[in-house]
């Protein structure tokens, strides 16, 4: 155990524990801890503070905390939520680093908890706060339990390298006895219930630089700190500790149950997805791959491509693996002429087909050494990027025969090996999975782990640079100052983006339909009419808007859409802007919005009602790279359009990148004053001739 | 056991059974069969059959076939593929109603042993084949083991009212041991393999009609005979019984992995997602849902809505279950004024918030009557259809607590009850199953459960009517008479559409370019000129086709397009086809195409590019009925654009409806010689105005 320094590090790894409301009681929820860190030995000094009783488990009991002997380096409190607060108060008085609070009665109740909340934090002061409505931490690492879940009466915790974070005390304790159930140990296990003070963010950051830690599994209902859960999950990344989360809420039944859960704040489910890919963090979508997936990444193989050898003596689950890896993207492709010929050779039978993958062994061709012979020719093909070994019911008589041909085998390969247990046998995969060979009982659970080694296996994606602040532009600053209620018109909002790099198309703003006759003449040809004005959102709703019009038309026009807008809407616009038509080009949406909880982002669509309906849109979080910009346009699944569809000519795509990078750099250099902004459509022309805002509108923070 | 009437009743429960190729030694394969008929105490007639040895494992034994006392019900033939075929011959020749084959080597090696099956096919003459490539048939309900499988090595082998059918012999060891792992028990369980004769829907057949099957699960690597599946799922639904199935070949790995697993035949896989639906049958997409639907299922209670009460002690568990059920669109809504008061008095808790679902109970609420009394205002309350409870860790110390609770309150009520366990429990899951309560171990379980129970829930679908057979209209068979190749030209295409009841836009077919000028006038407007050829395919991209054109100059098109057409393609058209331009309306796709493996289809689509690209399309098998064509209509996710977009005029959805049961009588009455068809565009006008063929193909066979 290291020197703890900061509080968190004291916290998970304390020299000495005080447990506030302790009981001498083991049946009794206050009398756990002090029975866990007994149980499993606990190193450190332990003081009880009770009021009643001079000894507590057989250790001396202090009255109050004023009374212990020195400022523990963690305090477990105990206590409800009625006398929680001036405990920790005192605590923090002592000198505590850090304190667990596990009463509920919190923020999860409502508004009523949620002020008790805050009196909580503000009697911590600069203590540190585990909870409150939390179960606890287990640092298995060092056989450290400071927690009340019932999960700790388990005899079997092994250690491992898998660290778990959860807002849900009731999930830590189902992880860890799943875990267990399959032979698979943690390092650290914290639950961090309403997070009044310390959450997911700190203990990953903290888990970032824990030697003991390879993986780390989060579940989560809902992030209080994107920002710090982002520099924490880079900081995690550059470590080379992939983060593998479990988020609940992509329901709307799901959400509700989690907002009343632990008080966590409701933000929009699929910005997460995007939030997590950006990170590199790995979102599985099955409860069941929050352990298989880390189990598989703590391997610590690479996975170098997509290909895929099965090694089964039961054809049927052979074809089930098969399934399930294609419908995560990889191939199960026969082997190589070389390698059939080992494999016929090993086998040495006239039915074993040895040109097949996945590869089917009789009955008859489980013996070790064949076996282990098979394995190795598979792992040294050059066929192939990993194993998957599916052991049959077989298995139950052969209970060390797939572990031993894989270890006897992995030591001259770095592919990544997993195994799938057709039988329930829930003791051999645990058996397995201690001998450090990911073993699993759902065949999904093979393409998900698979998929997961495929994001990490590139370089670990290199933080974000942060893109150069760009200034707020003078012709920007002007036109922003005559703003009237946070919205700009549509001749302003297109000179904003047009000042931060994206063309309009040919237009004039004028104040009366002559001057809008004249426009129309200088401009030629047929041209659009739509009413100006920074109050109409929709302007072709209320009678605003007129295609297609000789310039000749213009005058009447002009007048018709004064009237029409007066009529509808009661409002009467501030001029008329005149247009080019733009003919030809594929429509895009280019958007700019603020999601509540995670931030702002940039939104791309295909124009056009069918798009819309079919929401073909790409998000990406700000920061966006010019990386990002170039996969959300391949993302949309009309990307084809843009690129030359049906003997049309390709379309500008580099001038579709710069636009969305054009959008975050006009975000970043307004920043919190940009509410909402939107180009809609964004006409992209043949290649080389760039884009066209052709429509557009801007909002401000009032 | 009743007396044994058809082979399949015979197969499923003989009264005695000859085992060709049997061992003394349990050990081998060959001693399996009988090793386990005697270890579950069968109590017909066993002989075994082998050349050597007059006692094999106690009974008589006998030198060859010829030499039994009678003609047994079954005979399991153990000896490889080279002997088998005579072995099969000899059982036929002596009556045997039927046989298994158990050996691999046939059509799942290549053409060599798609022909040694042949022969074995041949060689049975009228007696019944199950396999070869199989494990056998287990019949829990009577306890006789006809398999050679290692499942049932097992002691523990419940009778329960599920059956599988499997085209795997390992799966299904793999679903029986999982089963008993959870305290399962199957009726019958039976393994087709390569299916020279008896297949899937002979069991599904057969099962629909016995009393111990309530559910009927099957694992499916590629249907057979799709049209006798159809009766016989058809008969299960007649029956109550409800199927779910499990198919492989989702992915292009699982396909080719199952071709080469049993030789079983590709389709389109998603093909097979409407011919499940179409059929009522649940197709599950997780392996591990083939056991937890079923049991689910097996529980016999229907849900009336889609409201969920969730149970629990222990929050996260909740809120994961609640966000699993809603996945599925399940609600989980508050509970209602009357039922969170008696909630309230129940717990009497100063923290218990009785306004919310999931109900959580602190673990000082684990108290048997308690928690029998909250089951029971769950079950009770009029704002649920159904109860989801969950077992926490500290079911682990009561672990009667959940089942005794659920169990005094069944009888009150009819709506499903499922629990999860949140910790790792299977000894728990299995004591909860084995008392009738569906227990799972994932939450994503729940709501695939519920799911099914939903789809369940209406009265079974009927069997579809079959449409009364429009016989050849005499306009049809006189152009079918002109068709060349087997296409017909567009305007023949239309001709043949329209006598099935679908109108084109107006058009004249002509010989000339003059011809085709006088047509124009007569249309009148501006028209679409194209040439006409059966030769065809693709008009635009040789020059065929021009659009927008007065009358007065459509002579030049004419000649331009039959320069143009001759030069790109080589074909003189046969004539000018002159149109009306059609403006306004939705664009359409209305197709009819033949699955290899699944039979014909109809096909509705949204027209345009864009929608192309994001495949917005509907489709069905044969026959359609008119709910099928509603449905087709409403399932395209651009049906805003039909249904009044935007203020738009709400389009003539009823004449979409009947085009597509126009396309589906038309397809019935040619029968086999229609191999495709498709209308695009299909322009539907406003309601009252029906639909108009603008384009149209039709190929038939040859």
């Amino acid at each position: 155990m290291s020197e703890p320094t900061s509080p968190i590090a004291r916290l998970i790894a304390p020299r000495h524990v005080a447990v506030i409301g302790a009981s001498g009681d083991p049946a009794k929820t206050a009398g756990k801890p002090i029975a866990y860190l007994q149980k499993h030995n606990y190193q450190g000094a332990i003081y009880p503070v009770n009021p009643r009783g001079d000894t507590i488990a057989g250790l001396k009991s202090y009255a109050d905390v004023a009374s212990l002997p020195l400022a523990p380096d963690v305090a477990i409190v105990l206590v409800g939520p009625e006398r929680a607060a001036q405990a920790v108060r005192e605590l923090a008085a002592l000198g505590t680093p850090a304190a667990i609070v596990l009463a509920s009665g919190y923020a999860e109740i409502g508004p009523e908890g949620a002020q008790r909340q805050r009196e909580l934090k503000e009697a911590a002061g600069a203590m540190r706060l585990l909870g409150p409505n939390a179960i606890g931490l287990v640092n298995l690492t060092d056989k450290i339990m400071l927690s009340a879940s019932g999960a700790l009466e388990m005899a079997d915790l092994p250690a491992g390298n898998i660290a778990v974070v959860s807002q849900s005390g009731g999930i830590l304790g189902s992880l860890l006895s799943r875990a267990s159930g399959r032979g698979v140990g943690f390092s650290k296990l914290v639950s961090t219930g309403n997070e009044a003070d310390l959450d997911v963010a700190d203990f990953v950051d903290h888990l970032a630089d824990d030697p003991a830690t390879a993986v780390i599994a989060l579940y989560v209902e809902g992030l209080r700190s994107p920002a710090r859960f982002r520099a924490a999950a880079q900081k995690a990344a550059r470590a080379g500790k992939p983060i593998v989360v479990f988020k609940v809420g992509r329901s709307e039944s799901g959400e509700r149950a989690a907002v009343s859960h632990t008080g966590a704040l409701a933000g929009a489910d699929r910005m997460y997805d995007t939030f997590f890919a950006q990170l590199g963090v790995t979102r599985v979508l099955k409860f069941e791959d929050l352990l298989d997936v880390p189990i598989a990444l703590a391997q610590g193989r690479k996975l170098a491509g997509r290909r895929v050898a099965i090694l089964t003596s039961t054809g049927g689950a052979g074809t089930l693996v098969a399934d399930a890896c294609g419908l995560e993207g990889f191939e199960t492709p026969p082997p190589d002429a070389a390698t059939a010929k080992e494999l016929a050779r090993l086998q040495n039978s006239e039915f074993a087909a040895s040109d097949r993958n996945p590869v089917d062994l009789t009955l008859a061709g489980l013996k070790p050494d064949l076996f282990r012979g098979m394995v190795g020719a598979l792992l040294a093909s050059e066929s192939y990027d990993a194993l998957i070994v599916i052991a049959g019911s077989s298995a139950l008589g052969q209970p060390d025969l797939v572990a031993d041909a894989v270890t006897a085998n992995l030591a001259g390969s770095s592919k990544p090996v997993l195994v799938y247990m057709s039988p329930h046998a829930p003791h051999l995969i645990a058996r397995l999975n201690r001998r450090g060979i990911p073993a699993f009982a759902a065949p999904e659970s093979c393409g998900a782990a698979l998929a997961a080694l495929w994001r990490q296996s590139p370089a670990a994606p290199a933080t974000q640079a942060a893109a150069a602040l760009v200034s707020v532009p003078a012709t920007v600053t002007a036109v922003l100052e005559t703003a009237r209620g946070g919205a700009l018109d549509e001749a302003q909002a297109k000179q904003v983006f047009s000042a931060y790099g994206i063309a309009a198309v040919r237009e004039i703003a004028t104040r009366t339909p002559a001057q809008a006759g004249e426009a129309a003449h200088r401009i030629g040809g047929r041209v659009v009419l739509k009413a100006l004005s920074s109050r109409i959102m929709h302007k072709s709703e209320v009678g605003g808007v007129q295609v297609n019009l000789a310039p000749g038309e213009v005058p009447l026009a002009g007048e018709q859409i004064l009237a029409a807008v007066a009529k509808a809407s009661g409002i009467t616009p501030d001029g008329l802007l005149v247009q080019e038509m733009q003919g030809g080009g594929v429509e895009l949406i280019l958007g700019f919005h603020r999601d509540p909880q995670l931030g702002p982002s940039i939104l791309l669509g295909m124009g056009g009602v069918t798009a819309e309906l079919l929401k073909d849109t790409a998000v990406r979080l700000l920061p966006v790279t010019r990386d990002d910009a170039q996969a959300m346009v391949r993302e949309l699944k009309t990307f084809p359009l843009l690129d030359g569809y049906r003997g049309k000519p390709p379309c500008d795509i580099e001038a579709v990148v710069e636009a969305i990078l054009s959008f975050a750099a006009m975000a970043r250099s307004l920043g919190e004053r940009l509410r909402e902004a939107e180009i809609n459509p964004l006409f992209v022309l043949p290649r080389g001739q760039g884009v066209r805002a052709a429509d557009g509108l801007l909002l401000l923070a009032q």
